[in-house]
């Protein structure tokens, strides 16, 4: 239990907290339900790919050998023996001219080494004739030519994308090993807010903080235990949360991380004995942010400020929830673009602003009203603008490092 | 109907598209389900954010009035009349050297107008004193300053991502007017298709193509009905279209649309009298690509090729059903990064590869093999390079068009 709050760099914040993360237990999904999980373990190649050889076209098999010397005044005859589409396997073994008509995907017949495509043949009440000659393997799909049986397809900790399962498909993967996904509690603290189904009274606001860490954590496919909106009572609150660590794996709470009268989470950490990990980070907004270890259960305390509630969120629940599911990749990628409005207040501490980020421009703005308490930002913000600590704001023009949060479609193709 | 096959730029393959896509019905659904849709309508601001004058810090609300000329040698003293956190209201009107002790987000009480922060006092018995004196509004957050009522907040046609399921609670949007989602029919066809937990005899191969579209659906929240694995006989694949027609607004097929003796789509369209859009994009891979039309419902025949099919979902399919669900922006953004390997390939046609983007950096590079047929490929991309048609091939180090179609984490922060 650190006593005074001293605060740490952002990303000590962060190294803090994945070092207490521990990888989820394996799982068996089907294929059709395993999208936007991670691979647990390495994809192998079940067998070669393609197959067996196979024709890449409609046309004929034939044999390169009898192609030799064909010429548009040397035509070669060739006799179609059999007729093949994809997905049948022709039992003719092709004998000197004699040709099988192929389509697309269907194995090159036996003897056969090369296709000649329709396009380049002329028909004849027999079979075709041509008027070039073909080398031998021309025009085929070569057994292994994209993958190895037994070779490494895709590594641990991928994400399960649409293209993926095509792949686990190929390999006949019907089932897929992943990670369980975490279990949440999500309770969001404070006596001035109000569910959405009730009157709004003086004093009181909505509580947003919900539904936007709810959302959160829906796209990282997690439906969180969302516990009563919580007023400000100290043995209701610690009655709560000793409810919600029974059964979940991390514990995200809103608001009540202060230092105000009522912010009692500090007291209730204190009481459970969770191990604080941090409760002061280097940052704004959120600089009241905390995180705290029970054994292997994380219990995030997020400010009650939406700003900072999702900035905290992103930073640190996001990275650990990605590490426990099994990614490989855990962090949004940060680039360097160009700032196109000031942003004239001083940052003692690392600053993030949820912004605007034009990706085919590469620029970048902050995403109007940007204070703490900001929610309408956060709605149009695809980034956060990271500016470091000890600096004296930003002018249009200066590069700055901007967290990407969100790929955002464009109007015109 | 085309008779002949001309190829279409894949621009006009898209705006062709775009044309006969009608705007799905407005449906109303819970905030919490509302994920992902898009808003059929502009938010409006229901009321001024914040609602009312409130303390942005934990301290004391004073008259600003009382704290002029205080100074370290002159410090002023202050009564506590009240104490409230954030959901309480003062039933206090300040007078003269009063002080409500006031937390975060709480309402400034009658007569106050600045808030002084814990670290500035010193307590007394009474209350407290301070050294400082205070501007009108000093520390306050002021009613409207982020919105006021009636304002346009988000246009309609925005992505409900979890900061726009923030406002809209903030704003008591209890339901969401959205557009509702397509229903899909997903049918692969070709007599080679085995599906997943059946066993793969010589010349078949999985079903690749079904579980991918199916993902690349569900990535937009639709779960399409999905029709057997079809042979290819012509009369059993139209009455599946004639049946998946009844009650479904998109077809989309796998396969069947070239020009191959089993390849059946051709005739169902004529058969159907669909209005073909297009049969013939002047693009590689998925040349074939064929979009029809029947009256409000589309019918999107997709290349049996794993990485034509892929790439014909993306290009077509997606900005199609994103305008139908009301979405204001229906195309991945594209960008001009560098090259990091030889792609030396001709392109009569444009040309699409499935390729490792590096936003960092702004490089990138195929995903390996890369034929029509690859599937690998596709699961390792989250990008297509777009090479212009009529080029001779690039060089590592050539700028080229990237159309980013997934945002990829990193491993470090």
């Amino acid at each position: 239990m650190l006593d005074k709050r001293t605060p740490l760099p952002v990303d000590e914040a962060i190294a803090r907290c994945m070092a207490h993360t521990q990888s989820a237990p394996i799982i068996t999904v089907p294929l059709a339900d395993s999208l936007n999980f991670y691979t647990a373990e390495d994809t192998i190649a079940t067998y070669d790919i393609p197959m067996f050889n196979k024709s890449p076209y409609d046309g004929y098999a034939v044999r390169s050998a009898d192609t030799a010397g064909a010429s548009g005044d040397n035509r070669i005859s060739f006799r179609m023996i059999d007729h093949i589409g994809a997905g049948a396997v022709s039992r003719e073994a092709l004998q000197q001219n004699e040709a099988v008509r192929i389509m697309t995907g269907a194995p090159i017949p036996q003897g056969a080494d090369a296709v000649v495509m329709l396009e380049q043949t002329v028909e004849t009440a027999e079979g075709f004739t041509l008027r070039k000659s073909f080398s031998p393997g021309e025009n085929i799909s070569v057994q292994g030519e994209e993958c190895r049986q037994g070779e490494l397809v895709l590594s641990a900790g991928t994400l399960i994308t649409p293209g993926v399962q095509a792949v686990l498909a190929t390999f006949s993967y019907s089932m897929v090993n992943v990670r369980k996904k975490p279990d949440v509690a999500l309770i969001s603290t404070g006596t001035e807010l109000t569910s959405i189904d009730e009157p709004l009274l003086p004093g009181k606001i909505r509580n947003s903080n919900g539904p936007m860490i709810a959302g959160q954590l829906a796209d990282l496919g997690i439906k969180p235990t969302i516990y009563q909106v919580t007023a400000d009572d100290y043995e209701h609150l610690l009655a709560i949360m000793r409810e919600a660590l029974q059964s979940h794996d991390i514990i995200i709470t809103t608001g009540g991380v202060s230092v105000g009268d009522y912010d009692y989470m500090p007291k209730i950490y204190n009481a459970l004995k969770a191990d604080i990990l941090f409760n002061k980070v280097a940052m704004r907004p959120g600089s009241v942010t905390t995180v705290a270890a029970l054994g292997s259960q994380l219990l995030f305390g997020l400010s009650g400020n939406p700003s900072a509630c999702y900035t905290g969120f992103e930073l640190f629940a996001k990275p650990v929830i990605k590490k426990m599911i099994g990614a490989s990749q855990c962090y949004a990628p940060i680039i360097e673009v160009k700032l196109t409005e000031d942003f004239l207040k001083a940052n003692p501490f690392t600053r993030f602003i949820r912004a605007e980020l034009d990706l085919i421009n590469r620029t970048v703005r902050p995403a109007g009203f940007n204070k703490s308490n900001a929610v309408i930002a956060i709605a149009r913000s695809n980034s956060m603008i990271m500016l470091p600590g000890g600096t004296r704001g930003f002018k249009s023009g200066d590069r700055v490092k901007v967290i990407i949060t969100r790929l955002t479609d464009v109007t015109t193709w």
